[in-house]
């Protein structure tokens, strides 16, 4: 059994732990009956931790109920850099280990839901958990959109990105997310009404610019260049740029000019959004 | 000069001060030259304060830079019910004394920009200021959706009720409402996907609930008559029910009998997204 699962960016500004889109960089992973536990990895993350610990044996193992099973991982998605590589590679894991919710085993082991939900349904969702349970829906996103994503070479593990979040918020600060939020929403569904504001954010991004000094000169980078509106992809160090189809390229050569200004060392890609979410089988063919 | 603006129902749960629903209650105002200032009121909230301290009177003075008008207004609205009975009225009266953006107005003089959104654009809304200047959206909201809203006989001033609000909220609870923010819109978009957690709230209606206790019993009345969510209308008192127009008269009914076991004095109505906002000249029409 094969299933292949897309990359994800979340939080997309206001949308702090709520929203995540898909994003067409891929994680494929094949299980195969085997008379002792073996598992590989190619591409990004690769060679890292190849044995019983890897995620995607944990996944298969908690699936499956036992690890007798050859495993090969295949990927594209950066590690620790705020694409949701864990959430798509429990998800791809689960799904070819043959997990009945692919998303629900994802959501949990990776503790993300909203990255496992756009992992696992593609598109722009919404998910979190309710009394323990996961959910996740689909919200409308146009397809005129594209994504140009800064992808700094060094990480930033999520767990440090949350530690510098302050507990408390100012009630003014949690409303002013709310209001983004719905313009954001308002600008996915129809960019004509998508604006720099849209991706405005109080809640996590200024506290985690302590961790990443040169990320307000790439999101403005990103605007400049000509992106609708910026932010950090997930708990970064990536910077997403939400752009028209039609000014990608252009926004990707000014966030590559951006990105050399910084003389930070990484790498600038051109995406579009992920609609099919994980596939299994046939249809979870390698390269995608 | 006249024109018509139809109700609103804001924060609808985690939406705080961010989304609000237009309602089929109306109120008109009519503008006409005169020698000096006259206004008068029927309906909702009439003989109030017939004088140029009205609402309408100042913001036809507003418009116009003088107030030699005779000012009519008729209304459905109930007033300081959570109804936006003011940013509909000042949206109609910027829009009878001519102004070219009877929203900004209507914002400007209401205070709530979501209500005067709703107000003058009809629909579901998100809205609110950037840099000072207000700005107002459309979001998605499925045609067989409707709305029972218990109306108790008491009224409840929104500056009270905000002034309850502490000042700080944790994180978890800013993101709480986040998420189910993401939720309600994707149910208000597609009602098969719409629960009763999508209206859940940690930024008011808890707070809130120390000026009418009785809340949380009709919210939960309105879930046991079939409504798919319930939340506060705007500040309240007024409780909302979200509902297919299908199953809409049985939410009402059994409403009706929620209200009746609290032993408060009030009335319950079955309402109507409002699509088309503020209305002028022929299509004011009134009644509506």
């Amino acid at each position: 059994m094969r299933a292949r699962a897309p990359a994800s960016t979340a939080n997309l500004g206001p949308g702090f732990d709520a929203l995540a889109i898909a994003l067409n960089l891929y994680v494929q992973v094949e299980v195969e009956p085997a008379a002792e536990f073996v598992i590989r990895s190619e591409g990004e993350g690769a060679g890292t931790c190849d044995d019983t610990t890897h995620l995607a044996a944990r996944v298969v193992k908690r699936v499956l109920g036992h690890d007798r099973v050859a495993i090969m991982v295949r990927s594209q998605i950066p590690v620790a850099r705020g694409l949701g590589s864990s959430a798509a590679l429990a998800v791809a894991a689960a799904a070819a280990a043959g997990a009945e919710d692919p998303f629900a085993v994802g959501a949990e082991v990776d503790g993300h839901a909203e990255n496992a939900a756009a992992s696992a349904m593609g598109g722009l969702v919404t998910a979190g958990t309710t009394d323990g349970h996961p959910y996740a829906v689909h919200l409308a996103l146009s397809d005129s959109l594209a994504f140009v994503v800064i992808v700094p070479d060094h990480s930033l593990a999520t767990a440090d990105a949350r530690r510098v979040l302050p507990g408390t918020v100012s009630r003014e600060d949690a409303t002013f997310n709310l209001g983004r939020m719905g313009l954001l929403l308002a600008g996915l569904t129809d960019p004509s009404v998508l604006r720099t504001e849209a991706t405005a954010d109080r809640l996590h991004q200024d506290a985690r610019t302590a961790l990443f000094p040169e990320a307000p000169q790439l999101l403005d980078g990103l605007v400049q260049a000509g992106a609708l509106a910026s932010c950090w992809s997930g708990a970064g160090p990536s910077l997403l740029g939400i752009t028209t189809k039609l000014d990608a390229a252009h926004v990707r050569m000014g966030s590559e000019r951006a990105l050399h200004a910084t003389g930070l060392p990484g790498r600038v890609l051109l995406l579009q959004a992920d609609l099919a979410g994980v596939v299994s089988g046939d249809e979870a063919t390698w390269p995608p």
